[in-house]
């Protein structure tokens, strides 16, 4: 069994969702703070932070990202992004940790719209499946349909990049913590109690 | 090891946080659509349902429910509380299955209550801990220090009654899952890694 790891290792162009462009700019942009910021994540940044108080939070971020549904991104996504940049658990991030955010992702979209083969802006069980594929993963067919289901209770058909990133980032985390448990590698773990709460609760968004 | 779970065994008066009685009722309230629906949950239902639409979704039931820090539960409570009686996945609850939920949620606040001995209206890592070992568990120091620091990142200190329910509801749900495949009664099971991710994605909240 295999249960590597690298969303980034095959990236195409283009992207299944983006910064909202309908988003309205402020009058100004905040001057360069740091010359490593990139003038792109800068100017993102100053229509991001739309009280300007030079942080953003998870619902100023999720004004600013729109799904290939023409929706915003969920309140999961954007609050498991900000925590994941978010050093000190302000619950907001700067320019700096915005930055990398950014970069993180624009490396998620053109994932997505790597396994996003008819430009539909969302991905099916199909593709989803080969999705893990490339990521190393050989899931059934009953798992891709659970993780469908659990992401679209409703229509039970389509995953949006923004559930996208979050399926994926918490597969990663748990697969991390299954790895480390699994000392003879063969896909098989025993766990005590406690220690499976600890991951389950720990790993879980 | 012990891991029975009865979260109703202990029940004391008073509660540790409240339906927001400082939010205006509406002009009239709905009236009985059916004599088994309690006047106390009809009335209640009545004050949630701001939008007068019959039905109540997570941010009405947020903006209805205040802990005892004065601020508003959560909105990890208030989607997992409507989802569990939501049986149409629509995100909504209608006044029948509103009044299991406010069952439910009374039913909280009052073992929360037991709990919080000293009335402050949240739980610390001594009281959390007691209040586990009377529902049948006996965690480490260690493991109670996660789960307080899990959700309250910041002081590290605390649990309110909404971040209590959500713990008690996951520790319940990984549980019962842990029990299942724990045929051998003693604490420790083996699990394969999509089982294993099936029960954490499947559990968590």
């Amino acid at each position: 069994m295999s249960y590597g790891y690298n969303p980034y290792a095959q990236q195409g162009g283009g992207a299944g969702g983006n910064f909202n462009e309908g988003y309205s700019a402020p009058p100004g942009a905040y001057p360069p703070q740091n010359a490593q910021i990139s003038p792109e994540a800068q100017r993102w940044f100053s229509m991001v932070d739309r009280d300007r108080s030079g942080k953003i939070n998870a619902e100023e971020l999720q004004r600013a990202l729109i799904n290939g549904r023409g929706e915003n991104f969920s309140d999961t996504s954007c609050k498991l992004m900000i925590s994941m940049f978010d050093n000190d658990a302000s619950g907001t991030i700067d320019v700096y940790e915005f930055e990398k955010l950014y970069n993180y992702i624009n490396q998620w979209l053109q994932v997505f719209k790597t396994y996003d083969r008819d430009n539909s802006g969302h991905i099916d069980e199909s593709e989803l499946s080969q999705a893990f594929i490339q990521m190393g993963f050989r899931f059934s067919p009953e798992f891709i349909q659970f993780l469908v289901k659990k992401n679209d209770p409703r229509n039970q058909k389509e995953v949006s990049v923004d559930q996208f990133i979050v399926v994926c980032v918490q597969i990663q985390r748990f697969t991390e913590a299954f790895r480390q448990r699994d000392t003879q590698q063969n896909g098989i773990i025993s766990i005590g109690f406690e220690d499976f709460l600890t991951v389950a609760l720990g790993c879980s968004i």
